[in-house]
């Protein structure tokens, strides 16, 4: 029986699971271990702290260490690092981190929690650099706070595009601080493709960010005010973020032996139990099944983290309960855009040899005719033959999280594309239309799998053009004026009735307009008269999005 | 075959049917018949004309009958109405009410989406009313706006506490004007249970709306000038506003032969064909199926009307596609709030014997520590055996539609409460919770279902405490100074451990806090002590909603 519960790392997963063994049992001791000052912080809300959209400190701190030990009668040892795992012996050994003493404790079972640390390449200059941050944890977040608040730097450059990098982008420019981000990639943020993400290179080229994509950081210099680039460009700075993402604290599931993933995650089995039966392991630090492929990921995220601590201290009471694997549903703020996604992603899916079928529309947040409304890109990524929802992505200003929340519950449920247009959504005026952004994209959807759709992709346009293709742009000549597809012809929409013997039936026919709809009422139109015609999915607003206005 | 079809009524299901045939066919003759003067007009957003948070009239017109006409080659009728249907013939007798001419056109299917008319009950002195008016459609709105803009009432009553009502409420407050509603019911917005319309009530007070309950109009007098309430008060007012509910527009349907439901809806099979099988109707004027208790109910939104209309056209058009019944999502701004309701309630489970539990819960919208969070009073009602989803209730300033479409989505995916908890939201500070509250909900719910937590409603409390009961408020003392359960006693859950031997361990003992969530802290430590405990659901806060602040 369980008498004694070491829990290593006190935040999201660690402290969840403290709280939770609390509420199933009195009479465990329950000891958890943290090696920072503070528990239970709020990793999330940390660059915001530094940006001073939260302006007080303590609210990072959703509990503290006297709080949390009384309410939930724990034995909170922070500043003190579990140094060492004994699995035969069932001990791990503590090392004080104040006091430098260092001692055993012995477990019944043991939970780790230790979450993940941010990615530190040897780049050539990293040592000497005086002016390089990384974001984890409260005393990081005060020492950039620090250097912003003291030395009240000019120029920022934020090495990585992912979450925390743009997140940590907003923040310093909304401390007046100019900012240039380094990514990898051809795009930011990975979870969403790279069509997507081009709406968010444009938004943040609005906000004065200097983005570089598709370069890399070969060195630091002059102490780190210089960042050289691996195509030589010299940028100027006066601090730099290092945030190219993470990689599992494994050091001690190693040590003890545990069985680690390819990526070094700890991996668990479906009861978030390691390859030690008595020993648990949970958040960033462990493999996942990803939701949709079954394949073995990487997802650092608070409610994976969240969910899991609560069924490690089930199982570890005894209950039966099984972590049903990760989705990766995840946000991020892009200054005036919300940018989310949830499943897998196109990248993914190429990847794994998946076949897959993509919709883009463009639709209203809410009803168009009431003030505020904004448009939503919304991508939704399916299976033709059965209607199996793969993943989804959206940015824009209004209504994102929601959307994507709908889909994340519809895959859920093991909805298909055509049950999307099946959901009965709130409707009024102020959060949405009749026809909400999620069934639209259903119909869409499905009107694809019953081949009454048939379109091509944004990628796919110039090609098709060069090749010869007829483009037939059915918007009103006005609305070429801020740009079109180059090599299409005008056939407004309202006049295609009349004009259909100047269509070659004899080849495919393609059609676009502004964002997809009216291209589709043009393809039934030319379908019903006979001609073999494709649409441009998303129209000119997803096309340009990538290829920019001509 | 379909070479013919007539739709009757150009608005949400009518005109919806009309573009979809014309998408499925390019060769079909489509008849739009519609007396008024507009088709495909916003109905949602009239009372925001009115209020002139929608300046521009246009907006309203989401088509006109040139721009309807030619995109989708559609004979559109206007200002004409079908008096008379002949099933035998299969024709319909139209009148032009611009000329008076009336004519017969021949069908080989027929829609009717004729929708819903205003109740107007025989209240005396209704017809010498000069400031009485109804809201369906445009020239409901004109009047009335052009009335606020001539006249420049001061004081207006609205009749009937719905969605319209409401709204036209807060769209006469927006113009200056001092508003009085009155509901005959003890609540407004039938859609939630009374201790979430509690929460309107207050806001709506806040507001300057003066709400009176439980009471109903006798007469008008002084040409409208007063109204006369059953308990014999008299209001003085510059116009009233009749909103208490529609009936279907049933006239053409009943004269026809089809059959009528008791409530006086058009019956329709899963397939929306009427009793006649060239006849199908769709929208407000037909009965529907209760997605979530099977029985037959009148649901007038324009949701499922238009996603009927577009299910009637693909089976006027050979394709064979159900409509899965109406769960009833809705939504409606009031004021500074939103409150949203989806699937059944606890008056009607009630009404249908049916066992189901409640919970309560008022997360904040999103991360607290993030400006702009807001609490949403979020109640979660379920079947306790088996987890079944039956509905769900929300009032908030902030995320409360979100929160709906997610469960609304779960309830057609069959997910159960369990499930809930297994949701993976999409969460960073600025739109929710590591857990949201949609997740938090379903803990509460789970907790319930496996006998972990035990509880009483808001509306036992008072019961309990007369009998005798102890009821051990868990907040701090200070939180007390704002309102505590009369005849509760305070021990604060810090204090618990240490006061076990004050607890009598041989009657039930109550707990409460400020939302339930101490509370349940409380009773696992009580519980876990060998006590039995129940904790008051939503805390102080839902029980003050209704009881308000002593
Ligand atoms: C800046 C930032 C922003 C983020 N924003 C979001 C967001 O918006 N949404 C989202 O879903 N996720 C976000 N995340 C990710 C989220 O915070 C993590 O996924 C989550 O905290 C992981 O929980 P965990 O318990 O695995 O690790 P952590 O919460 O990191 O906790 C691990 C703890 O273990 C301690 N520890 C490690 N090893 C030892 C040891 N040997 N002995 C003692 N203690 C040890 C560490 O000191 C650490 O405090 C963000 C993360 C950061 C850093
Ligand atoms: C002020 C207001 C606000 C609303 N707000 C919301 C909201 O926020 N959310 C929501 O979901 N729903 C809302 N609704 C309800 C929504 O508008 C209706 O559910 C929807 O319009 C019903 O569609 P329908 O096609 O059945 O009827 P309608 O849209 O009303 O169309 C019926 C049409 O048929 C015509 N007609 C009737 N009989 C004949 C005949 N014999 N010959 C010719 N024409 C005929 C009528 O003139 C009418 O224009 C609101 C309604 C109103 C009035
Ligand atoms: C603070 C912290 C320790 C709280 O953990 P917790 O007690 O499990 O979580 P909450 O305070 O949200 O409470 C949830 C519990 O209360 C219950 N509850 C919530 N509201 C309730 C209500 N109104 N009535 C009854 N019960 C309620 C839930 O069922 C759940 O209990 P259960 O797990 O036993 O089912 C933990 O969330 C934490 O450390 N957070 C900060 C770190 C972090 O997550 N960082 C990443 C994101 S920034
Ligand atoms: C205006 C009105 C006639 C439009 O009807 P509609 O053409 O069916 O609806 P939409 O314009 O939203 O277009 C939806 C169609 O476009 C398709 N579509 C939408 N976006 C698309 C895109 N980006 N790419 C391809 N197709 C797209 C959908 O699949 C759907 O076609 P389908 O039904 O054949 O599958 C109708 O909605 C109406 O009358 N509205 C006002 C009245 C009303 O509803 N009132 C109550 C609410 S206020
Ligand atoms: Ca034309
Ligand atoms: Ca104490």
């Amino acid at each position: 029986m369980t008498k004694k519960v070491i829990i290593v790392g006190g935040v999201a997963g660690g402290a969840t699971a403290a709280a939770r063994l609390r509420r199933i049992s009195e009479e465990i001791d329950i000891i958890l271990v943290e090696r920072g000052e503070y528990i239970s912080f709020a990793n999330c809300g940390l660059p915001y702290y530094v940006g001073e959209t939260i302006k007080d400190r303590n609210k990072l701190l959703v509990q503290t260490v006297e709080g949390m030990s009384e309410r939930f009668n724990l034995d909170i040892r922070n500043l003190s690092e579990v140094e060492n795992i004994d699995p035969e012996e069932k001990t791990v050994t503590i090392k004080n981190l104040q006091t430098g003493e260092v001692y055993k404790e012995t477990y019944d079972k043991l939970l780790l929690s230790p979450g993940a640390r941010p990615i530190v390449p040897p780049i050539p200059g990293l040592d000497e650099n005086q002016a390089l941050f990384t974001l984890r944890n409260v005393p990081d977040t005060d020492r950039i706070k620090n250097y912003v608040d003291t030395q009240k730097p000019e120029k920022a450059v934020v090495i990585g595009g992912g979450f925390i990098g743009i997140e940590m982008a907003e923040n310093l420019v909304d401390r007046g601080i100019e900012v240039t981000i380094i990514q990898m990639a051809n795009q930011i943020m990975a979870p969403i493709d790279f069509e997507m993400a081009s709406i968010l290179h444009k938004h943040l080229k609005e906000k004065g960010v200097n983005l570089i994509l598709e370069n890399s950081v070969q060195a630091f210099a002059d102490q780190g005010k210089q960042v050289i680039l691996l195509d030589g460009t010299e940028i100027q700075t006066d601090m730099t973020i290092l945030s190219i993402g993470v990689r599992p604290e494994n050091e001690l599931a190693k040590t003890a032996g545990l069985e680690l993933g390819e990526r070094g995650g700890i991996i668990v089995n479906d009861y978030l139990q390691t390859s030690n039966q008595d020993i648990y392991a949970v958040g960033d630090a462990v493999e996942v099944v990803d939701y949709i492929n079954g394949k073995k990921a990487m997802i650092p995220l608070a409610g994976p983290a969240n969910r899991q601590g609560r069924i490690a201290a089930n199982n570890i009471m005894g209950k039966n309960e099984k972590y049903q694997g990760t989705l990766g549903t995840s946000i991020a703020k892009v200054f005036d855009l919300t940018v989310a996604a949830t499943g897998n992603n196109e990248k993914t899916l190429k990847r794994l040899g998946v076949a897959y079928e993509v919709v883009h529309i463009h639709p209203s947040s809410h009803a168009g005719y009431y003030p505020g409304a904004a448009p939503i890109a919304l991508k939704l990524i399916f299976d033709k033959e059965t209607g199996k929802i793969f993943g989804a992505q959206a940015v824009g200003a209004d209504g994102v999280d929601k959307r994507m929340d709908v889909i994340a519950t519809a895959i859920k449920g093991n909805l298909t594309v055509e049950d999307l247009t099946n959901l009965e959504l709130s409707y009024a005026p102020p959060y949405s239309s009749a026809k909400d952004p999620v069934n639209m994209a259903g119909y869409v959807a499905t009107n694809i799998m019953l081949g009454d759709l048939e379109q091509i992709q944004w990628h796919e346009v110039d090609q098709v053009v060069a090749d010869g293709g007829l483009l037939i742009d059915v918007r009103e000549p006005k609305e070429r004026e801020n740009g079109y597809i180059p090599g299409s012809i005008n056939i407004s929409l309202n006049d295609l009735r009349e004009n259909l013997d100047e269509i070659p039936k004899d080849q495919t026919v393609y059609v676009s307009c502004q964002v997809g709809l009216r291209g589709y009422l043009a393809s039934r139109i030319l379908k019903n008269n006979g001609f073999d015609v494709k649409n441009v999915d998303g129209g000119w607003k997803t096309y340009s999005s990538v290829y920019g206005v001509n």
